[in-house]
């Protein structure tokens, strides 16, 4: 997928240069799949430049981010910094990056903050389009199970299915629209639970993330529904879940693994012109078993 | 699970200290489940004393790991580095980290080799318990998935099932004994489908860890097999895999994100008799829904 191995490495050594490439995420979000696709590329991506990751993660309740970050930049020689969502968009850490003169490579931003260079995802776009794939197989009556509130992403992930239904004349039903206080598993499946118990069922139903849509496979199994004869069901992210779960998910691809590299990419070689400074990866459907064609 | 937050952190500065630890770890390991629950304790660690992870990630088949290992480390003020299986082995890559005087915590190794701290893991054990667990339901045909040939771990979790079902006086069948090239999904489900395309079928299977028997399960959901009715299906590790596939898994849980998070208290605060150098991390029988009573 990409060129790795000491051939690579030896010929783009960097002797005057800090070796060290940032990686501030949130907390809750290490372990999750999404994180663990892009430290994937990261990985990939600091081989190749003869780098390696540190990584450190920030609770969204520290009022002391600003802080963590300047002790820990005075401290370690970073080349650079990724920054994913949802800490991408606080302005007090990035303030303390410009001020070091740090690059720093924002991972799906949803504010204009300054001379970032930002990988842009269109998450609204991905919730849209796997929305619209549903609705032409024929669902109307179709569930969300929307991600934590305070998430951008989850935000606009919900727009776009609203803008599909919309689009397509067909009521977003609020009480189809079930909240997951967190994108995981455990969260994904109470509001599942919900989901599932309303009568008459959902056609389809469509997970903020592929960790939820997991869940509703679960509920739906457990409940002795036929998925997708019965139940369609899809996420978003193609996280390795998507695959380990009977039958697989349909869902939306956003090669985070291939953001992570093209991310460490951007820090070494930062492109000079404001265009190139944002740099959209595109997404992509990604039809598996776990979806089928509504019964008329 | 374990203290952390500001107050933890700021009580615990070391500001004389270097703030980074090392994570040397097998490229292909990298975004496994087993990895990603001992890097959340690696993570949390590093918060509790305020110290950033950097990850540092080696091919087997690298001929310079001592060298790239020195590189950095000349580079980068480590406090001490965390090294996990089959890594953790390597005596060259040892010997430049023992050459700097850093403290060195090696994650279920195999082989005694000099200063380190070792969290000392029973794989034979995990595998054997759970074996016992199988045989104790009634299952006399058990087949098992194996992991890859040259990684330790793999093959010591094949003879605890062995010796189980040896104590049993069952025998091990090697038509049954099937293997799969890696840890993933991918590898396990080809492995899954020659074990399931076996006639008579085994009335249980014993995958190498959760990965390997979500495989399993996902083969045996597409042959219209009923989990646990028809097949028994069992795992190790206790990694996310095992909990968001439905049935969920039965599984040995190895308490990885305490063993990362100890790994940290290791190097901070390493100890000084030989004795307390060599830490057990118990591991206990997770029982879900993917196993029952063979019938009679």
């Amino acid at each position: 997928m990409w060129p790795v191995g000491p051939a690579a490495r030896g010929g783009l050594s960097m002797p005057n240069s800090p070796h060290l490439i940032g990686f501030f995420c949130d907390t809750p979000m290490i372990g999750s799949g999404y994180l663990a696709m892009l430290q994937i590329g990261l990985v990939a991506g600091c081989r190749k430049w003869d780098c390696a990751l540190v990584i450190k993660s920030f609770d969204f309740s520290d009022r002391d981010i600003a802080e963590q970050a300047a002790t820990l930049i005075a401290r370690a020689p970073l080349r650079g910094v990724v920054v994913p969502e949802p800490l991408c968009d606080n302005p007090e850490l990035l303030d303390v990056l410009f001020q070091a003169g740090l690059p720093v490579v924002r991972i799906a931003p949803h504010k204009d903050v300054g001379p970032t260079l930002d990988i842009c995802i269109d998450n609204e776009r991905a919730a849209y389009d796997l929305a619209t794939y549903l609705i032409g197989l024929g669902h109307k009556r179709i569930a969300f199970i929307r991600g934590p509130r305070d998430h951008n992403d989850a935000n606009v992930r919900f727009n776009g299915f609203c803008r599909a239904m919309e689009e397509a004349r067909l009521p977003v039903i609020d009480e189809l629209c079930v909240q997951s206080t967190t994108f995981d598993f455990c969260s994904g499946l109470s509001a599942a639970e919900k989901v599932l118990a309303i009568d008459p069922l959902p056609s389809a139903v469509f997970g903020c993330n592929d960790e939820i849509a997991a869940a509703v496979l679960a509920a739906g199994h457990r409940k002795g529904l036929r998925v997708p004869e019965q139940l369609s069901i899809a996420g978003i992210d193609d996280a390795p879940v998507a695959r380990t779960v009977w039958p697989a998910l349909t869902t939306c691809r956003q090669k985070m693994e291939l953001t992570g590299y093209t991310a460490i990419d951007f820090i070494v070689n930062p492109p000079s012109s404001a265009e190139a400074r944002k740099r959209p990866q595109q997404h992509e459907l990604v039809i598996r078993e776990s979806t089928a064609r509504a019964k008329a």
